[in-house]
This record gives C-alpha cells, sequence and structure tokens, in this order.
C-alpha cells in the first residue's frame, strides 16, 4: 500500500474526541461500530465529562492519552477543532479524520477553521482527512468508524463524497452478499485528496476494484493522472452524478462544490480509462463482475440460449453497450452444428433449444469452440440455465450441474469470460451455486448482464491503453515566445495581437498563412500582389481585441484597388469608432478557400486543468456540439481520438464527392497545440478558429490568445 | 371485450388435438396445464391411439364429439393439420389454434399448408391462431394451455412473437407476484394479428396494461392505427427486438420474419404512444407502475430525501430519463420550509435529512405543498424510507407507517402519482408494506423508479396525443392527377418527368418554382428573361430518371449567351450518352439562392406502410442521419412535431445571424405531401429534394415520383 496513508488505513491505536454513548448521536454510532467492529488496536475515547463510555475509559483530551496514538478521529463542534489538531500533531498522530460539518461547506468561518487545521496538519507532515465526512472502514485494520454496522470483508473498495450514500451502498452490498476491503468518506478533501486515495488503493492487495462516488471535481488533472496509473493495474467503476442540471442543483447544495460541464467529466474520464456508470445497480454489477471474471482482448461476444427470443434480446442488449456480435467463422461454426438440432444455424447467436434443455452439457460443448475461436472474446449466456429441471423434468438438473462446472473450467482454461444471464437466478438452485462459487457473473436480467460484459470490455482496453500512454513531449518553450510573452505583459496587455500570436504559433511549428504587415496603401497593395489575390486586411493594434466588432477586418479583396479602399477603410472606422487604439500596422493575408473549416481551443478548466478542444466550424460546434475533450498532458495517438470520435469524422474523410482532407497534418497541429498550451501556463486561453483542414496540409486562419492576468 | 374473440379468449368447450400424457412433450405440457389450471368447461381431448388422457375420455377425431366445441387446439404434426381444420369449421368451432411448428417458418410447403387452413377458415368466419405459437392463457375462463403452470391472475397481458420469451416473462412476473389477465402466443399470425388482439384487449375490462413483445413488424399500418385507439384507453407498453444487426440475426433465425429499420420502429411507436422498453425489466416496471398509479399531467418530478446525494442521483436519473426537476414556487419552499432543518434550500430536490429520519411523518408533509402545487406533476421519494427504524431507533418503525399510510392518502387525494425508491425496498418492512397495499410503486433502484415515473408521464402525454388525433383530411385525387398517372402508365413508364411532377405538385397546392417549357435556344433565352437570372436548364423526356447523369441538367445560367450555350451543351451530352431517349423540351428555373435546403420524401415501407420523412438537406441527412419520420396518416400537428424534433431545429429558427425560416409554410407543405401520397396509393415513392425554406414561404425545388409497377 502507498506507504504514506498506511498508518491511517491500519492504525495501531485510535483516539475519539467526542465519543459518546447516547443512542441516536453521529458520535455513539461511530464510537459503537467501532468496538463492536472487532478493531484489534487500543481505542481511545476521549470526552471529558464522562468516565468511561462503553466500558472504555475515557480521557478528558488528547494530550491526557499516555501512550502513542496512531490516528485521531474528531467529531465535536468546529470551534474546538483547531486546538485538538494542534494537540493531536504534539502527540504524534500520523492522521486525524474531522467528521464534524459545518465548515467549509458552510461559509467563510467553516473555511477559516479549515485554513488552521491545514496549516498545522501541513506543517507537521500529517495526513488530514475531511472534515463533514462520515469516517472509514478498513478491513485490514478491522477498523469501522462509519456508524454502520455489518460490514463484510471483500474486494471492493470505496471513495466517496457523500456520506449518506456510503449508507446507501453499504445497504446494496449486504443484500447482494459483497464485502469491502476500504470505505473512505472523503468530505471536503482539505487535506488528503481523491488522487492520493487513488494511489493509496492502488497499491492495496486487499482492493481488486475501486468504487468512486463523486459530485464535485475538484483537482481534476491529477485526479485524471493518478487514476490512468490506478487503471494500468486494477479497475475504478465511477458514479458522478451531476450529469444533468437538476442533479448538479441538488449536489451543489449539498456539498458546495462546483460541478462542471458533464461532457467533459465524460471524455476525462474515459481518456483516463475510469468505467463511468450511470447508477448504484450499474456500479455493483460492473465492480462484481471486474473483481471475479478475466478480461476479454476485445468486444466480440458469442450468445448462446435455448431460445431464439432470449438470444434476440441478449444481442440487441449487447449491441446496444457496444459490444459486437460477429457471425462465426466456418470452422467454429462446424464443430458447434452436431450440437444443434437439424437445420438450425451456428452462426451467433446460438440457439440449441431441443438439445441442451434435455442434455444441459450440451452447453459447454458449444461453447468450447467459441472460446477456442480468435474471432471470440467473451461468451453469454442467456435464457433458463438452473431451472430446466423445473421446466423439464426433476433428472436434468444433476446434469446441469455437470454443465456449470464444466462452464467454470472453460473459464479458467481460456481465460475468457463467461456470462450468465438466467430467468432463474433468484432461485436457490445448484447448478447457478456452481456457477456463482466458480466466479461465473450471474444476472436475472439479460440488459444488466450485458452492460456489465461490456464494461469488462470497456476496462480490459482501458487498461491496455492506460499501460501503452505515453505524454507528448513537453520541454521549455522556445526563448522567443518567452520574449513574446514578456512583452505583451510589461505592456498591461491580456492578449496578444494578431501577428504576435501567429509568429508564437509559427515558433512551435504550427503552420499559418503567409503575410505581410504593412503600413500604407501602396505596400498594402503591393503585399497583396506578392500574397496572390483574394486577401483580407486585418488592423493591428494592442488595444483591440475584437477586430470585426471595430470595423477592423475586410475580406475576399479581389485586386489592388479594392485593397487600396479596405486599407483607408479600415484606418476611417476604427479612428472613429476607437480613437484611443493605437494602430500598429495592417495584416494582409491571402485567403483560403479550400478546405473544411475546423476549431481547435485549449483552456484551463475549473476542473480538470489544462484542456483541449476540437469540432469542425461553424453549426458543428454551435448548434450540434460535436466537440471532443481531452485532458492535458495529451498522449501518444490522442489527436487521432479526438478527431475520430466526433460525429461529423465522415466530413473530413471525405463525402459527396469530396476528396480526404490530410488528418495526419490536423493530429499534428492538435498536438503542437497542447504542447504549446502545456509549456506556457501564462496562456488562459486560445482560440484557432477556423483552422482550414486541406487535402494537404492544415493552415490556422485566425487566432485569439488570451494570457492569465488583469 | 371485441366480440369477435369472446369465444377464443372464453370457450365453453375445447377440444386438444394430439392431446398427451407422456412426460416432456410439449403436448402433454399443454394437456396438463390445461386441466391443472381449472378450467370449467368441458375438455375433449382428441387422440386415436388413447382411450384415456389424464383420465379423461379421448375422442378420435374432432368430428367424433358428440358435443359443441368452441375452441380446437392442434399439436399434431403439420400433414395432417388441414382434414383437422376441416373437421372443427364444420363442428362449428369458433376459434382454431395451430401450437404446431414447422410451417410457414421453415419454406414453401409450411407455407401451402398456412395457405390451405387459412381458406378454409376464412370462408368458414372461424379465427385461426398461430400456427407455431406456444398457446394461451386467459385468465376469466381459468384457461391455461401454454403449458406453464402456475399462472397468477392480475390485470397484465401480454401479446407475444415468441413462445420462450412467454416462459421468461412468466417466470419474472411470478418472482414479482404479478399477474396477468390474457396471455397470448401470436406465432406465425396467418389468421388473427396482432391489431385484433390489441382491438380485444382494448375492451377486456380485467387488462390495465397491454404487454407486447416483438421480434418483427407486419401489417405495421394496422398495428399503429389499432394501437392509438387502444392507448386512448390503456397503456401498451412494448418490448421490440431486432434494434441492432444482430438483434436482427438472431430475430430473422427464430420467426422468418423480416426486421426493417429501427429508427423507423421507434418513431412509429412514439406516434402512436406505444411506450417502448429496451429490456424485460423494464417492461415489468413500466406495466407495474402503469396499473397502478395515476397519470401525471406533465414530466415535473419534485424529488425530497434524507440526503443529498441520494437526491443527487435521483434527479440525474429523473432528467436523463426526460423528466423535469423545475425549481419550486416560492410558495411552496415556504410552505415545506419549516420542516426541514435550519438553513435547508427547499427549492427541489428536497433534503429533510435531520428530521424526517427521527420523525417520519415529516415526508408526507413535506409532500403535500408539492402536490398542492400547479408546478408538480409527480413525487419521486428516494433513500432509506422503511429502513429508519434499522439506521435511527426501533421506535421509528410505527411513525414510519403513519407516514407511508398518509403517503398512500395523499395519492388518493391529490391523483399525482407518488413513487418510492428505497434501500430497503427487498427487505419485509411493514411500513413498506402499506406502500405496496396501496398502490404505491417501490423499487430498489433509483435508476428503475425514474425510468417507470418517466415511462408513465410518457403514456399520460401519449393517452392526450391519441384521444386528441385527429387525421388529416384525405379525399380523392384531383381529376387531373388521375389523368397524369394514367398518361404516364398507358406510356409504360413509371416515373414522372419534371414538369409533369411539378404540375402534380401544383394541383395539391404544394408549391413550386415558376418554370417554363421550352424547345428552341430564344425560347430558353426568352424565358430565363423574364423568369429572371440566374437560371437552370434541365432536360424533359420520358426515357431520362437522373438527368444529372447524362449531362441533361445546368445550372447557375448568368446571361442569355450561358443560356444558348447550355442549351446546345444540353442536347448534344444527352443524344450522345442516350441516344435513344425521346426529348420533349427543356425545362427553364430560375435559381433559388436564398433559404434552408431540406428534404422531403414519401415512401411504402414494408413494415409500416405509407411513411413520410422531413430533413435538412446534404450532410444533416448523408452523415448525420438527422431525420423525422411519421406513418401516414398524419395527424393534425403532426408535421410540427416532425420539424422541431429533428436535431438541426435551431438552423430553421434561425442562428448565427440568419433570419428565422417560414416553418408555419414548410408544415403545410409537409401535410399536402402527406395527403396526395395517401390519396393516390399508385406512387411508389417520392423525394422532394431539396425543398427550400425561406423567410417566407417554401418551395420544391427539385422532385422525383416513381409509380408502383414495371
Amino acid at each position: 500500500m502507498h506507504s504514506s496513508l498506511e498508518r491511517v488505513l491500519n492504525p495501531r491505536s485510535i483516539a475519539i474526541v467526542g465519543a459518546s454513548e447516547t443512542p441516536g448521536k453521529a458520535a455513539e454510532r461511530r464510537t459503537r461500530s467501532l468496538i463492536e467492529g472487532g478493531y484489534r488496536g487500543r481505542i481511545f475515547p476521549v470526552n471529558p465529562k464522562r468516565r468511561r463510555i462503553f466500558s472504555l475509559p475515557t480521557y478528558p483530551s488528547v494530550s491526557a492519552i499516555e501512550e502513542p496514538v496512531d490516528l485521531v478521529v474528531i467529531i465535536i463542534p468546529p470551534p474546538a477543532i483547531p486546538q485538538v489538531v494542534r494537540e493531536s500533531v504534539e502527540k504524534g498522530a500520523q492522521g486525524i479524520v474531522i467528521i464534524t460539518a459545518g465548515l467549509g461547506e458552510t461559509g467563510n468561518e467553516g473555511k477559516q477553521i479549515e485554513a488552521e487545521v491545514l496549516e498545522i496538519t501541513q506543517k507537521a507532515g500529517v495526513h488530514l482527512i475531511g472534515p463533514n465526512c462520515s469516517g472509514m472502514f478498513s478491513a485490514s485494520a478491522s477498523m469501522n468508524f462509519l456508524g454502520i454496522p455489518g460490514l463484510q470483508r471483500g474486494h471492493l473498495s470505496v471513495v466517496a463524497q457523500s456520506g449518506n450514500v456510503i449508507d446507501s451502498l453499504s445497504h446494496y452490498a449486504r443484500n447482494r452478499g459483497l464485502g469491502f476491503s476500504k470505505i473512505i468518506s472523503i468530505g471536503n478533501a482539505v487535506g488528503v485528496k481523491l488522487h492520493d486515495y487513488l494511489r493509496c488503493l492502488k497499491d492495496d492487495p486487499d482492493t481488486r476494484v475501486i468504487l468512486l462516488y463523486l459530485e464535485g471535481i475538484q483537482n481534476g488533472n491529477d485526479l485524471i493522472q493518478a487514476a490512468r496509473e490506478t487503471v494500468a493495474q486494477k479497475p475504478i467503476v465511477a458514479l458522478k452524478v451531476g450529469r444533468t442540471s437538476a442533479g448538479i442543483r441538488a449536489a451543489a447544495s449539498h456539498t458546495g462544490s462546483l460541478t462542471g460541464d458533464d461532457t467533459v467529466v465524460s471524455a476525462a474520464f474515459r481518456q483516463a480509462g475510469i468505467v463511468r456508470v450511470n447508477n448504484v445497480d450499474e456500479l455493483f454489477d460492473v465492480a462484481d463482475v471486474l473483481a471475479k471474471a478475466p478480461y476479454p482482448r476485445g468486444r466480440r461476444v458469442a450468445i448462446l440460449s435455448e431460445g431464439g427470443g432470449d438470444n434476440a434480446i441478449a444481442a440487441d442488449n449487447a449491441e446496444r453497450h457496444g459490444l459486437q456480435v460477429p457471425v462465426l467463422g466456418p470452422s467454429t461454426q462446424e464443430a458447434i452444428r452436431p450440437f444443434l438440432l437439424e437445420g438450425m444455424p451456428a452462426k451467433n447467436p446460438i440457439d440449441y433449444g431441443g438439445t441442451a434443455e434435455e442434455d444441459p452439457p450440451v452447453i459447454p460443448r458449444c461453447c468450447q469452440p467459441c472460446l477456442e475461436s480468435d474471432d471470440v472474446d467473451a461468451i453469454f449466456i442467456t435464457g433458463f440455465f438452473g431451472g430446466f429441471r423445473e421446466i423439464i423434468a426433476p433428472h436434468v438438473g444433476p446434469l446441469e450441474e455437470e454443465a456449470a462446472r464444466e462452464l467454470v473450467n472453460l473459464v479458467k482454461k481460456f481465460e475468457k469470460p463467461i456470462v450468465v444471464h438466467s430467468s432463474f437466478a433468484r432461485d436457490e438452485i445448484p447448478a447457478l451455486q456452481i456457477l456463482r462459487e466458480g466466479g461465473i457473473p450471474l444476472f436475472e436480467s439479460s440488459e444488466r448482464a450485458a452492460l456489465a460484459l461490456a464494461a469488462l470490455a470497456d476496462y480490459a482496453l482501458g487498461r491496455e491503453r492506460a499501460r501503452r500512454w505515453r505524454p507528448l513531449r513537453s520541454e521549455s518553450p522556445p526563448a522567443a515566445c518567452q520574449d513574446i510573452l514578456h512583452k505583451v505583459l510589461t505592456q498591461g496587455r491580456n492578449h496578444l495581437t494578431e501577428p504576435e500570436a501567429l509568429r508564437f504559433l509559427e515558433l512551435y511549428g504550427i503552420p499559418t498563412p503567409a503575410h505581410r504587415i504593412v503600413s500604407s496603401e501602396e505596400e498594402a497593395a503591393e503585399a497583396a500582389g506578392e500574397l496572390g489575390y483574394p486577401v483580407a486586411l486585418k488592423v493591428i493594434s494592442p488595444h483591440i481585441l475584437h477586430k470585426s466588432d471595430v470595423g477592423g477586418v475586410a475580406l475576399d479583396l479581389a485586386d489592388a484597388l479594392q485593397v487600396k479602399e479596405a486599407f483607408r477603410g479600415i484606418h476611417e472606422r476604427v479612428r472613429s469608432r476607437m480613437p484611443e487604439a493605437r494602430i500598429e500596422g495592417i495584416l494582409v493575408v491571402p485567403m483560403v478557400q479550400q478546405g473544411m473549416e475546423c476549431i481547435v481551443g485549449a483552456v484551463r478548466d475549473p476542473q480538470f486543468g489544462p484542456m483541449i478542444l476540437f469540432g469542425l466550424g461553424g453549426i458543428f460546434v454551435e448548434v450540434l456540439r460535436d466537440v471532443s475533450f481531452r485532458v492535458l498532458p495529451l498522449g501518444e495517438g490522442e489527436a487521432g481520438e479526438m478527431i475520430r470520435e466526433i460525429q461529423g469524422f465522415p466530413l473530413l474523410q471525405g463525402v459527396r464527392g469530396h476528396p480526404p482532407k490530410d488528418i495526419l497534418s490536423l493530429e499534428g497541429l492538435l498536438e503542437r497545440v497542447a504542447i504549446l498550451f502545456l509549456e506556457n501556463p501564462q496562456i488562459r486561453e486560445m482560440d484557432l478558429n477556423p483552422v482550414k483542414v486541406q487535402e494537404s496540409g492544415a493552415t490556422v486562419l485566425d487566432v485569439r490568445l488570451v494570457l492569465e492576468g488583469p
């Protein structure tokens, strides 16, 4: 386990400040669950008003405890907290958990207390957990001060932002017979952050799957980096609420955390390989399968049943969740056909109705050729398995048990997952018990079986991506770039003029159009002649950010006469509309007619930090919101994924008689923008709009570059 | 009940031909379930090889039965079926159910037998059910020859295309304590069709909700019309598989029915008010809620819980399924606030944590102002209700029961639905039992509660639409239209020339551009001058369907010189590329530059018959597949819905500085196309592409009109 949190999750002794035995009180529930949970270390209840609590001797203060204390749990009113934290640090505690609510989430007073205790603990190098959290469960230490009795040990670990959701999850898990390794309520996460917990659970040998419940994202960039490292080792399944506007309202009133745009959250999670689910059912379905089943190499699934209707339902469910149901190869079909009724196709889905019902071992015999085939990554059995003895005749029962044992063996032998849906999954049936004990996931619902299998494939592929992931090389910005930024900042500006911005891009090897800066009509016409008509003129001024708004742009100028006229026009309009603006010249650029318009942007997102955006121009972004996002740093190959995942991608490939565009150049451009943005943290936002992608090459036609600052 | 099927679903006597008592045989299971099911009429087993079956005397043939027979059930090999059908008709049977498989779905031989028995029964006016069906259950007659024991009585009725899915559904319902009024397996539906069953169940007083399971759609137009009539009375919930390609493969190999494009299916179902679900869980969740709860007037839901996290999850789930979670009005908030902790917002979702847990009657008190408010259509309670006695203290239990009774009363009083999600829903808890018995739907999953509530709103609004639905008036086509079609058909053509097609549209009041037909260069230039430049020229020939392919079109002609050149060019190109084509003249039309390009189409769909299609032009249809469909006849107002439901609709409203387009004219155009297409069944397909919608008016720029026939 991540050594730094080891003593917090496996403390040798715990002081519980505000300990209570008054029924109904939060402190009482936590004191009791700690004692009843069988914690093996020493417990020191701290409460100056009592001599004993649950028959343990109490202490008037942390300082009064004579023995060493590893962990201090605090459940007392806010004003008294800083003093207890100070004493705990002096006492040598390695971790302090503040359960008390009503701090940072309620207002400034609480925020001040948070800041104070954070300073104390940081100076001392002590872990601060919470405040406003509901406690912690650690199976390895038999430690449970969540106030929830009867938690089972197991291989799932939970990190959650909401205490009452931990209650729900615990209850749900109990109903399903699932157990936990660690449950951590992070509360306001003033000290230890989500990503710290992830790195810790990544190394916890008892944790097979990490379950996250999130309402808001803080330090999202750290989260994504830590998640990617974790995903390379073990799965993370996340339920993130606030997808919709009412969800955001509920989450905001709950934790005081700001929940941002949900599209960005999904993109970031996918990038890191986090499996995102929509609800608690899915959370446990997916976590359970991830904890038990081998990982498939892809999304191709063979579906088998004794009924065509169930097969049709299963195939629909599978494909809706992104699995593929390929037609099996001829040799696989041939190997299966002897087990089917005369004339039944063995394409996939496979219908062994009429044979398997009376002779269930037909089922593993049909599975085996599928598992042997390189075209099948997983098996999905659907229908009535386990119920044949009831539907057909009792003597079939032992044959079903034989089939179940064989299925368990097949999974071990081929290391490919088998998932079973059975209408009889709720019943107590020996054959189904063999599947359960053999680690074969069993579902009463075909839909949920398909979703879990799809998530298994998502994770398996995400893990591969996380393991292969290499960030694009980022070093330090070219000196000339620093000079430009220095000049802009010393002039008190927060944006670059267009020639400055174009120069900036050029220094990073980002293609910009040929251009000239001119200061007279004649120079303008001459420059236009050299560049080639038609051209555009744009005013250059450190005081003007939106050039079009002040009449500072003239487009599509076809000859010298028009250029000269436009030159005068721009000067006149800008002087009359913005007389204080200093005009440093006029930019002459050729009009680029050819190519597909795209948009490339980069922002510092309040949730995830530096991010990059890609979309097609115009209505595709503005009306259809057809854009892709990535958190920076960008990994190798991710620019290509960004381009391919937008809905309008076929337009770049060439449709309706248009030739394909230069996607490779566009990828290179995106990558260079990503590197530029990471290497220059002074840049707050950049907007390359439009970028024209031609049959050969991609060029930035207009750029806006805004700096942090005034 | 629909009188014509009354005797089939409530027969006074049943002959079962092929009756058996050999364990494991399909006929044995059906004979036994009929006898054990407690059927109150007479049962006549027919089997020449036995004297008695299950202690009932047998008959060697149907003719040999001395008493009247209402219903004959047939489970014998195909070749013997026609003779039995003949005898049954002579015997005066009102219905014949053929369970035997291996007929129309396997090949021509079977199809011939189907045709033969259909002819016999149709002549006699006898209902033919199946073949290849699995039987029937009718609670009112205590009749069950499905071969599935232990079916409970209730208010759900099932009509299904797959026998083994009926097995699944029965098992699922038994696990959930749900019961049925009728279960009908339609098999190949050679005689009685799906829409006949719908009309029958519409009038069945015992049926509250109709559940459909479909693999393929036949007679889709009849289905949609019958469904709309039914939906005006009671809900239909449909699980239609074959959404995806593998689903289609599985369904096709199963029933031999062709499953078409799924987008069309969803559109048609929505149009009729059928609630479509994705899987068996949803089917029962939704059916159960529809059978119990009052119908909401809209989609606005108040969400309440003792925990902010559960509220956030519920709000997400609600909005994802199309419900709205509005901020409550000030007076409603004020009425709720006294029941909340100091400082807790009452906006919605409402968090009564800290009060309701110790005093559960706070819950109905918070619900009441919501129910009184005109801004709330339904209530969604989420969290731990029922489990407070376990979490807090046992004395809370009776208070939870009091709260549950009050919730039941509130539903009755306000006739608005309350749906409850509780983590404790699986447990045996008195408070939850009160909810169940009081008809309040209870879910263990927040997601499934939200989905069911959304489906309730979908149905309620769909019912209103079905009740208000009036078809657009359709009469008989104008005589001049008949003349055009007559001329085209007598010339052996299957498409109209463009002037013919334009004339056809004009006769229906569909706006077409001014145009001239010319036969010389000079006439062309003169016509262009009158119409105004720029113009387009198009060849007119009864032999040319795709004019552009043979060089028969010239666009954007700016002056007389270009027009004359183009005139010659078209003649030359067409003569060289299609020398056999007779050129009847050249069409001169002005180019319409302004406006937004749309596509309007009409087809005779193999599943749903006449349908109309709408989309924006170009990439919107070809790349983004952003189109809307409706089955004809179109109802009043449906054209407007079609236009508004495409993703690109904002473009018609005007974005990026473009003025809004004339949507009313576009609606009128769609409606007239719908009427034209219905009134002229000789037209197989029409394609108005593009239609230009301007700020004022909408005009068809190009039209292709293809007839049925050679």
